[in-house]
């Protein structure tokens, strides 16, 4: 059982700002940014590929609820949505979760994308965008 | 014109993995990671405050549906499901997306979610918790 389950059933405290039969979501105990709020299913799914499309489509509705009153809430000035899908990805719960977190000039919350862009060329481009397409046959 | 519409009207080239009336998805020319791809909806919207929730939800969808193909497509260990709003948060394009970002051992994308539970008192949590669903009123 994660903790996550344990919130759900009420065995162990959150502060719950959201919740429908479907879908809970509390404070991210970390706050890695003042409002920091995971929106979670109650169905313990583990991640994006197991979760079923009409739960995600409903979740993806709280997650846009509730970004307006969280941006409203700390006068952020900015807002990240972020899901991690494995060990190698960030994920520590292995329970299907979106992390809205509320963003600020200066605040200490990053997301580094590198640009690899001129170690690539046209072929190598190509050869990707044709193993996901044949991917997805 | 943002670079998006330049892309989805062909006036500049990309490398398109998946395209629908609504929806087109293409390789980040940045490929923070191999396989980086960026899923947006053909109408400018700017952000998560003002995409139309059917269209967001149907953005997931493909999202879902792209997922597993780049993980299998490059044997990615994880996947990242990320969507920046502001210049704040990171958002460098002012017109809605989506990344979906393989991942890999050892890889050089990150995210730095900081921990600051020792910080907080329970009061602060509460209050936290509260002004947040204020603003869902």
């Amino acid at each position: 059982m994660t903790v996550f389950e344990m919130i759900i059933a009420r065995k162990i405290p959150s502060h719950i700002v959201y919740e429908d039969d479907l879908i809970i979501a509390f404070l991210d105990i970390s706050q890695a940014t003042k409002g920091h709020t995971l929106v979670v299913p109650k169905k313990p799914y583990e991640n994006i590929f197991d979760i079923p499309e009409d739960l995600l489509k409903h979740l993806i509705g709280v997650v846009k609820k509730l970004s307006p009153a969280i941006k409203n809430a700390f006068n952020a000035t900015g807002i990240n949505i972020v899901n991690n899908n494995g060990k190698d990805a960030g994920q520590t719960v292995f329970h299907y979760h979106f992390h809205i977190v509320p963003r600020y000039e200066n605040d200490n919350f990053n997301i580094i994308f590198s640009n690899n862009a001129n170690t690539l060329n046209e072929e190598e481009y190509k050869k990707r965008a044709t193993l996901i397409k044949a991917a997805l046959l």
